[in-house]
């Protein structure tokens, strides 16, 4: 395994892999040069720099991009928290393997390779509200399989997921990390019902409370008040730091899932962006926490990396202006007075 | 021409074609069948709706796409109003023709077809601070070279323009059509400094006070206020809505030319929708006016229809999900509780 112990993570995430600020520059320079006022492309410029550093190259291209969506099933799921039954994970994951989700189509749009990865589906984690979710072998495991999905040669990585209740889960890692109370950070979901949303934030409360004496420690957390998918979202952002490859975030709970190594290392957020924000109601809050500003806004909230894998369009946007347009000097365009 | 006088243009205006209710209806019902929770596809939901009102069939095709960029000179471009001089204009035509600049690129990836359109540009409007921009002959000719422009069988058409001194241009109609004073419209464009601000009110504010005359008649201020390029987008607007064609408008330029057509009828915005808010700063306002919700908001201000050429990734991400996405009976999944 890439890391044996927790304080392996924690090593990691003292000393995290930089991007080439060279190669940003150069794509800095090259941005100013184009036929257009500087500035013009507003974000698609930002991009292309943020691409250029992380692939090292200051006319970075997309030519391997891998959706990754990681599905685990949760324990808290018995706590009546979402509008679907638990089969429903694994029924999705054998829609994705038949292309019929969204997901599918949008892969297939963005020119993405689609990776779904299920974990113990047939073993939920515990019932957090009870005792742990999992234990740091559990937890490491699951950190594992994201980790060893990421293509080390991958340009890009879109992180999403699958998993009846994880909007709780996501919601608890938030509470118990970011403060502010349950009702800050649980929404609807997959579309609960007022009685639905009130037993979601009694869950988050009881295991808040259960769970007291571990909320000083991020990955205790994690592991805890997590869920494997989380854990391999987490684990894939690890090794797209390792390979310098640029993330893209999607909704509430991929989000959710970064926030234990955030609370490590701010930085392990410098080659993430947010593809989108949710309409799930805690999304707005926790990138504003993050400091992550979205690409999209486009009141989706179906998770699968659904929104992440809309954004990789714009990602592809930014670049074709960037490695087709041509230069003032080149075009003979006259520059401002 | 398809208008002979600016009472063919209030005629048709009063009894605008309508899209096709029963193909919207159709699509709803499918959008929820397809295997996710109903509406968290949000706005990609809405405009697969929307795509199949305006294309009359429950699961429409994005086959030919067109990008119209209509290009102008202006007249008023004398007062110092732009960072760049008036011969960028047509050189940012030739750049389009060479395939040098941002649409070029974005189209290409958005699988549009792209049509460049110069209206006259050794025959600039005349400054309207002084004169008329155009008489009424001179309007509907442009009006009538964006009419044609249109191809009859586009499923969708998005709409951008190039013109040296044409966000002058624009927030000169808003403030005439709109009120609020010049401050309100009027923003950096290409990024003038402090004193070409200055000019730029100064300018509108003088123009408003020669034509107040005729301030209550749209049509006529969108002559004598306007520029071709603008007049030419109002033209496709009206071809579009003759032929069910859904539009994509692009920045503020583009935006402000359909104002004296909603001033006319606010319904000719039904087939249309906003492809970004664009960072010039009279944008966001002019599309809460109008009541649209812009699509993107990515700091773009490079006209030229890049922002809505990038909002076609949008609309095609709609469609592949509407289109590809299994239903909950076809792929096994169970519903909500």
């Amino acid at each position: 395994m890439q890391f044996d112990s927790l304080d392996d993570i924690r090593s990691f995430c003292r000393d995290l892999p930089d991007g080439d600020a060279s190669a940003a520059e150069a794509a800095t320079q090259r941005q100013q040069a184009l036929t257009k006022p500087s500035g013009s492309l507003g974000r698609l410029e930002e991009l292309a720099i943020w691409l250029a550093r992380w692939r090292r190259r200051d006319i970075p291209r997309l030519d391997r991009v891998t959706i990754a969506v990681f599905a685990g099933n949760h324990g808290v799921a018995a706590r009546g928290v979402s509008a679907y039954p638990q089969a429903v994970t694994e029924q999705m994951v054998a829609n994705f393997a038949g292309g019929g989700a969204a997901i599918n189509q949008i892969a297939k749009l963005a020119g993405a390779g689609l990776m779904v990865v299920p974990i113990e589906l047939n073993r939920p984690t515990r019932d957090f509200t009870v005792a742990p979710a999992m234990d740091a072998d559990e937890f490491l495991n699951a950190v594992d399989v994201g980790y060893r999905a990421v293509p080390t040669d991958s340009d890009l990585l879109a992180v999403g997921e699958m998993g009846i209740a994880n909007t709780t889960t996501a919601a608890t890692l938030c509470t118990a990390l970011l403060g502010g109370g349950a009702a800050r950070w649980a929404g609807r979901g997959t579309g609960v019902d007022d009685a639905g949303l009130a037993r979601k934030r009694a869950a988050i409360e009881t295991a808040l409370d259960f769970h007291r004496a571990i909320l000083g420690d991020p990955l205790a957390v994690a592991a805890a008040l997590g869920g494997r998918e989380l854990a391999a979202i987490a684990g894939a952002i690890l090794a797209a730091r390792r390979y310098r490859v640029p993330v893209l975030l999607d909704g509430f709970v991929a989000t959710a899932a970064i926030v234990p190594l955030a609370r490590l290392n701010a930085g392990i957020l410098d080659h993430c962006r947010a593809g989108h924000v949710s309409a799930e109601s805690g999304h707005r809050a926790l990138l504003a926490e993050l400091g992550l500003d979205p690409l999209l806004d486009l009141n989706m909230r179906l998770g699968e990396a659904s929104g992440a894998g809309v954004a990789i369009l714009l990602l592809r946007a930014a670049l074709v202006c960037h490695a087709g347009m041509a230069t003032f000097a080149e075009a003979g365009v006259s520059g401002a007075d």
